[in-house]
């Protein structure tokens, strides 16, 4: 089941992400567009103006949930989905997180040196997988992530 | 600008639902059917099995993203999102709720009257609306509630 997960993730251009309000631990669910790296990493590039920067900035706990698109035969609740539980960190050096990133989304050469936009990492320390309607499972992060 | 997301969330049959673990505080994103209500709540029919519905049992903090489908010469960022913030909690009367959850996903039907389901509804207290690429504003609960 774990590579069915991993090839969901692989696929996924963009996801919700669940941050918390640094005044109130509410939770707050915004959408980012995503690259997921080899090892099992996610991959962000985001705007210190938006509310879920000033989240993580504050606080790095974070969910990201992705999503396969249903065949026709099936509704969205049928479909695979992914929820990672970890930390999103930003990254000081990106590196090859930039490439991966501007090779996953060409269109953010448009802004990625921007002042205010920054490359995050999320680094699952949990994974939960929903292959369907009653079948779903736990993966923990160190049988998650694989050597780069 | 808030006529354009009350369309949006009246349009959403899916969002991602942020909650909180109990044990941690972490958030947690995952996928759940929605029913939007004339007064601009949000009705959810949840299983006890699944790891929402045991954080939002300990703790109705929660929020819920909706999102317009992109036009072909937009990314999923260019196109329309809503973040609802709020509490979400158990129904013990479904009544209404119930009628226009079946209206929305008559496939539910099938697994309504199973003993681990429950009706709950998300009360909305604060909204980001994205209408695109640097166009956002937030809405306060009393202004988007409108009387059912």
């Amino acid at each position: 089941m774990i590579d069915d997960a991993r090839g969901l993730l692989a696929r996924s251009t963009h996801g919700t992400l669940s941050t918390l309000d640094p005044d109130t631990g509410h939770p707050y669910a915004s959408l980012v567009a995503i690259a997921p790296t080899p090892a099992g990493e996610v991959v962000l590039l985001l705007s210190t103006l938006a509310v879920h920067t000033t989240n993580l900035t504050a606080d790095p706990r974070s969910s990201i949930l992705v999503r396969a698109e249903p065949r026709p035969d099936e509704t969205p609740l049928q479909a695979p989905r992914l929820s990672l539980v970890g930390q999103t960190r930003r990254l000081d050096e990106p590196g090859p997180a930039r490439e991966l990133f501007l090779e996953a989304h060409p269109d953010a050469a448009a802004y990625v040196d921007f002042a205010d936009f920054s490359f995050f990492v999320m680094r699952p320390e949990r994974l939960r997988f929903v292959a369907g309607f009653g079948r779903m499972g736990w993966f923990d992060g160190p049988d998650w992530l694989t050597p780069a």
